[in-house]
């Protein structure tokens, strides 16, 4: 093969793979963004920012089609090794963060029943842990964008800062439901918007876990403590 | 190439084939029998088979790992169109089951906590939402076994009956934790355990979505109405 063709191919490949790269990085900080902003229209009260968010899922979700379909078009080149780990992995992170987008959109659409009834005091709490996610989906994509698989590892571990606040948010609503029955349907849609946050976060885990593999190929993690326990509040 | 280099390529691509759609039908059905046994185990209130349940996960996340490297190992052959689809597919149902395994073992975690309260009466209600479940994974896998999209789509329109069980199931108990503030924690885990197996079902469809995609390609499915009402619930 004359080398003037053989620098096309591998030029183009870097140039597919530098746009897969890209529109991971620009799904993960829609995500990312769309998490903030519902946190926000939580605190706010605002309905008709929550439609917008809610509306705003569809980009993420037509994102991830379009990766899907470029990593269709990287796999038919036959890449080897740590390129052929770029792509299943970019193909399960794009996965993650469709899921995060979802979570998202799931706080702002929760959010619109939670002004039905008058503000309970627990949303503050809520905005904490949300910041915390948002927080580990932006340092998973800086470690993806830097193929840093010991940053990623880091993201991992704070976790489980996540399922403590998540765990004591979750004991703090069920008392306040039992203080108060008209409590109780806000403060149950409260406890799926924290779920919701807490999912992020593993998201976020798996997403760093997917990072080691394309960095480090099948070398184990260390392995980490699981988490959220509230499964076995009593 | 002599024809018997080239029929023992072949074979042998065949052969590592089956051996990952064989690992994936695997998968699913461990995974349906752990959902089977969590809502048995609800129902008994049994601690020592609800630990079982959630120690027998690991073998889930243990195929989903061969899966993965199997994946690997038939992308490295450069596998085009429809065999490419497959694998892709693959890999994101491998990662679909892995998720269904977590939410029963979940269940089966959760019932511990329920076990420390007396009997709900909705725990009924809760096995009729996961029955439902069950069918729709062991459906969508016959459906993967065969190769039949049109199959993969009726799995994902009866989606929406969970969705409606579900979501009537939640009204009840809302209904029930106002009448009786000592029913608050139980029926928070019951909550969960519900939205674990609302989740199952979803995961059901996306499977019966990536059958769509290996069979069809590109061309789009059908849009279908979503589904979890709760999140409107007042």
């Amino acid at each position: 093969m004359p080398n003037q063709l053989n620098d096309h191919i591998v030029k183009s490949y870097d140039d597919e793979r530098s746009r897969l790269i890209n529109e991971i990085l620009r799904m993960g900080e829609m995500a990312a963004a769309q998490l903030e902003s519902a946190l926000d229209v939580v605190e706010r009260r605002d309905d008709k920012a929550a439609e917008r968010i809610i509306a705003n899922d569809e980009a993420i979700d037509a994102l991830e089609h379009e990766v899907s379909q470029d990593v269709m078009k990287l796999a038919l080149r036959g890449p080897m090794a740590r390129d052929l780990r770029e792509i299943l992995a970019a193909l399960r992170i794009a996965a993650d963060i469709e899921r995060i987008g979802d979570y998202a959109a799931n706080v702002a659409k929760r959010s619109t029943a939670l002004n039905l009834a008058p503000p309970l005091p627990h949303t503050r709490g809520l905005t904490v842990l949300g910041q915390l996610a948002v927080r580990q989906v932006r340092d998973v994509l800086v470690a993806f964008r830097t193929n840093d698989a010991e940053a990623a590892q880091r993201v991992r571990d704070q976790d489980a800062e996540i399922d403590t606040v998540y765990t004591s948010l979750f004991r703090e609503l069920l008392t306040y439901m039992m203080e108060d029955p008209r409590a109780i349907t806000p403060s149950t849609h409260l406890l799926f918007m924290a779920k919701n946050i807490e999912r992020i976060g593993d998201h976020a885990t798996n997403i760093a876990e997917n990072i080691w593999f394309l960095v480090h190929g099948d070398e184990a993690l260390p392995p980490r403590d699981k988490r959220d326990e509230t499964n076995t509040v009593s």
